[in-house]
C-alpha cells in the first residue's frame, strides 16, 4: 500500500470500505467516505474544531438519546435531511396526497375507533371534527381505508413525551365507510416548539431559525391495492406555516379550519360552545 | 417561503442555516447541509435505512462514549477523516517530520524525566532505547526541545484505558541536550487492535478491513521558534504497517529497531538480555 498523503487519502479510505461484505453496505460506506471527505476538505476544520464536532456527537448520544428520544433524528429534521429522505422515497403520481415526515412520535397499536368517535376524550382544547373523502385518483371513493391518526395536545406534547401517561392518548385508528368518508373527533392542534434542551437546541440558538412547527395532525392512510400515505394536515393561516423547522409543509396538505359558535357537528351531535370543522380529503394511488 | 419539494429542499435548508450568527458556524452548517444532502441523494436511503442510521448514531453515543472514550473519534479514524484533518492542517515545509494522528489516548501533564530515564519502570516488555537528534531543516541541532512521549503497553493498552491505574504510566516528557540529542528508555511497542466492542467494531466486522495498528510510539515535539510536531515513530517491518486501521503511517516515520543480545546501552548502562535501539531523528521547521 502507498502511505497516505493529502491527495491519495480519500481513495485509500474508499478502497478499504470497498471490502464490505454486503453490496449495500459497500455502496453506503464508500459514498459516506467520499462525501464526508469532501465536506472536510471544503470546511477545512482545525484539529480543535474536529474534536469539538466529535464531542458534540458524543454528547448528543449520551445526554439526549434514550428509549423515548433520539436527538439525532431531530438533528436530521432541522438539517432538512428527514424531509429529503421522505421526498426521495415518495414516488407517487401527481395528484396523490403527498407524504411528509413521520416524525419521532408515532406509536403503533393505537385503539380502533368508530366513525366520528372522540380520540381526545377528557383532554382540554377546542373541539374539532376532521372529516373528508378518501378516493382514488379518479375521485372514486375508497371504502374501508385505514386511517392511523395522532397529534400533540394543546401544550404541544405527544403521548410518548409524557412518561406518566400509560393509556393511548390523542391517537386512534379510524376507517372509511362504504362511501369512502371518515370523521375524527379531536381537539384543534396547535403549533409547538421542538425540544430545545438538547444539542440541537444549542445549534438553533446560534441562528435565527424558528424552532416551531405549525399546527398539524398526523395521518397514515392505507387501503388494500393502494400505496400508503404518511402525511399531516396543516391548519391554514396557522403561525409558522412558512417556517416549519422540519420542512414538512406542502401546499396540498394545508386545509382551512372553519370555526363555529356552536350548533350541529358533522356527526349530527349538538355542540355547546365553539368548535372547528376541517375537511381533509385524501387521494390514493393504486399500487 | 416556497413549500418544499425534492428540487428546492437543499437550497431552502442552506438558506435557513445562513442565518447563523457566527461566520464560521454559517460556513460549516451550510456546507454540512450541502454535503449531507449530496450524500443522501447519492445513496437514496429508504426511510428504514435512515432511521437505522440515526439509531446507530444514538447507540454510539449512549453506549460507547464516556469521559474516557469517544467512539465518534474512532469512527472518524476508521473513515480516514481524522488523518485527513491532520493532513489539511499540517502545512510544514517538505523535509520536516510530518504530523500524524494525535489519537484519543494523549494525556497532558506527563512527568518530566532526565535524558535516558526509563518511562516503563516495572512494566513488562522488551527493553528499548529510542534516541535521536532534533534539528532544524539545515541539520543544526535544536537544544532544549521538549518531547512529550506516550505509548501502549505490550497488551496494547494505554493508561487511560486502565481504570485501576492512577499514576502516569508509559508516558513522560524529555528534553534535548545542548547538542540536540535525546534518549528515552522504554519498552518496544507492539501492534494492537482498536476497541472492537462498540459500533465501530460492528462496522469493521462487516468488511475485510484489518482492525490493527502497527507498533508505534507517540511524540509531540516543541521548541521555541519552531512549529509543533505531533507524530509517531513506527517500527520498520512490524505487522500492519501497510494496513494501519487509522491511516496514520508515513514513510518518513518508519524506523528500524535494532535488537541486541545484551551489552552496553546507548546510555552507557550494561544490559542483561536482549534490548532494542531505535534512532528517530526529528526535523523542525522554524516558525
Amino acid at each position: 500500500m502507498a502511505f497516505v498523503n493529502k491527495d491519495n487519502l480519500t481513495q485509500l479510505a474508499k478502497a478499504r470500505w470497498e471490502t464490505s461484505h454486503s453490496p449495500r453496505m459497500r455502496e453506503v460506506m464508500t459514498k459516506l467516505v467520499e462525501h464526508a471527505h469532501a465536506f472536510v476538505r471544503d470546511v477545512n476544520p482545525t484539529e480543535a474544531e474536529w474534536l469539538a464536532a466529535c464531542e458534540f456527537l458524543a454528547r448528543t448520544g449520551r445526554e439526549f438519546c434514550d428509549d423515548r428520544r433520539n436527538e439525532f433524528i431531530l438533528l436530521s429534521d432541522v438539517l432538512g435531511i428527514s424531509t429529503l429522505v421522505v421526498q426521495l422515497n415518495d414516488k407517487k403520481a401527481d395528484g396523490t396526497t403527498p407524504n411528509t415526515v413521520l416524525g419521532p412520535f408515532y406509536q403503533p397499536g393505537s385503539p380502533e375507533m368508530a366513525d366520528g368517535q372522540n380520540m381526545a376524550e377528557g383532554i382540554e382544547g377546542e373541539t374539532c371534527y376532521v372529516h373528508g373523502n378518501v378516493t382514488d385518483l379518479n375521485g372514486t371513493p375508497v371504502p374501508n381505508a385505514r386511517l392511523d391518526v395522532w397529534q400533540a395536545d394543546d401544550e404541544g406534547m405527544y403521548e410518548v413525551q409524557l412518561p406518566e401517561i400509560t393509556d393511548p392518548r390523542l391517537r386512534a385508528v379510524f376507517h372509511t365507510g362504504s362511501d369512502g368518508k371518515y370523521c375524527v373527533q379531536t381537539i384543534s392542534p396547535l403549533g409547538y416548539t421542538i425540544p430545545m434542551d438538547g444539542t440541537v437546541g444549542d445549534l438553533i440558538r446560534g441562528t435565527e431559525i424558528s424552532h416551531f412547527r405549525p399546527a398539524h395532525i398526523h395521518f397514515i392512510v392505507e387501503a388494500p391495492g393502494y400505496k400508503r400515505v404518511v402525511t399531516h394536515l396543516f391548519r391554514k393561516d396557522a403561525p409558522y406555516l412558512d417556517s416549519d423547522v422540519v420542512f414538512g409543509v406542502k401546499d396540498d396538505l394545508i386545509v382551512p379550519f372553519n370555526v363555529h359558535d356552536g350548533g350541529e357537528s358533522p356527526t349530527g351531535d349538538k355542540v355547546n360552545g365553539p368548535f372547528a370543522t376541517v375537511q381533509f380529503d385524501i387521494r390514493l394511488e393504486a399500487v
